[in-house]
């Protein structure tokens, strides 16, 4: 089987894995399973052509055998269904790590990317600076949330899952931040994820193509 | 079985159903099953009690014999998932209307709650006024990307699915907005999903609360 993903040709995160197909990679490394890499221009991605695969123009996109998809979340969903693993057996264990995925999608990310677009269309503008504290107030919200919920465990569940993937690629995008900075178990939380060896693998693959 | 949501007690909508639970409701009627729901105030949305059922502090939570959830899209795929409705059989079908749901909360929902809360946290603000293009602009990005992949078609794959009902839900948000009101096929295509008897049904229940 072939199994293809989309990323950016040239990433804006300067190698450091911030980009969404990083989730994917992740996912794909920690259920054992090899991937083609199609890398896509910006212009590449606003033609038709990708459109079709993706209705919003963005990376990254999958393909197997069966499925055409896109939305990272909804990709590692597909890739821990498929291959049996990163979620549990058990439907009370796997009902609460698919919530997971959502609350890292749907809750804990947009103060987050809210943040990045701010500072990317809206830095320049007068009240940049004075907003600034506003839409860190949303982000501690969630990290606080979160933290309080995590406490001292390991993983949000007894054990890794999807929904740990799926938060640490969420959170991974405050990595250095004060804001993350500020809750030592949500950093610990980070780090655990980014030492396994299917992150690792994941990791290096993705900035191979940086580096060249 | 018995099936328990939480909604608040005194929605901040006027009983208009935009409230998160109105998405679990609808998916419950279509179904076709009861459920009991537990009304909580602002305050009891903050306490303990809640917290261990909803680690942001939010609604809708679900409870069945099975599970303890929360996030409404997880909710949702929950409720469809248990009850094969909502989710084609068919793998691709299936796995692609899951990657509308997480499109819907992840990639179309941010903006539109973005201008939400700027109006609550900053119409008072100097600045407001002239970020409301900005903020229109992300909305109408989303909308035009999703007007163009629906196209003529009635729903987003060849039957309605859960993808489309969490959609619809976002998409409600914007109802009289000129923004949505721009792209008329997606003005119908929250009309067809409001027309839905399931809908109804579930509008009509949320609605008695308010009209207590």
């Amino acid at each position: 089987m072939t199994i293809r993903i989309t990323a950016f040709e040239s990433s804006p995160d300067g190698g450091t894995g911030q980009a969404r197909d990083m989730r994917v990679r992740w996912a794909l490394e920690e259920v054992g399973q090899a991937y083609d890499v199609r890398y896509l221009s910006f212009a590449q991605m606003k033609r038709q052509a990708h459109y079709a695969r993706h209705p919003f123009g963005q990376i990254p996109t999958y393909e197997d055998e069966d499925v055409a998809l896109f939305e990272s979340a909804a990709i590692v969903l597909h890739i821990a269904s498929k291959f049996g693993r990163l979620l549990p057996q058990d439907t009370a264990v796997r009902a609460r790590a698919i919530s997971w995925m959502f609350a890292a999608q749907a809750t804990v990310e947009p103060p987050v990317v809210d943040k990045e677009t701010a500072h990317f269309q809206e830095r320049n503008k007068p009240w940049h600076a004075e907003r600034l504290p506003l839409m860190d107030e949303r982000i501690d919200l969630r990290l606080g949330q979160l933290s309080a919920r995590l406490g001292a465990a390991v993983w949000l569940d007894d054990e890794f899952t999807a929904g740990d993937l799926v938060m640490i690629g969420v959170l991974r995008r405050l990595n250095g931040s004060p804001l993350l900075e500020a809750y030592p178990n949500l950093s610990d939380y980070v780090a655990r994820g980014q030492a396994r060896p299917a992150f690792k693998r994941a990791f290096a693959a993705q900035r191979v193509r940086f580096e060249q």
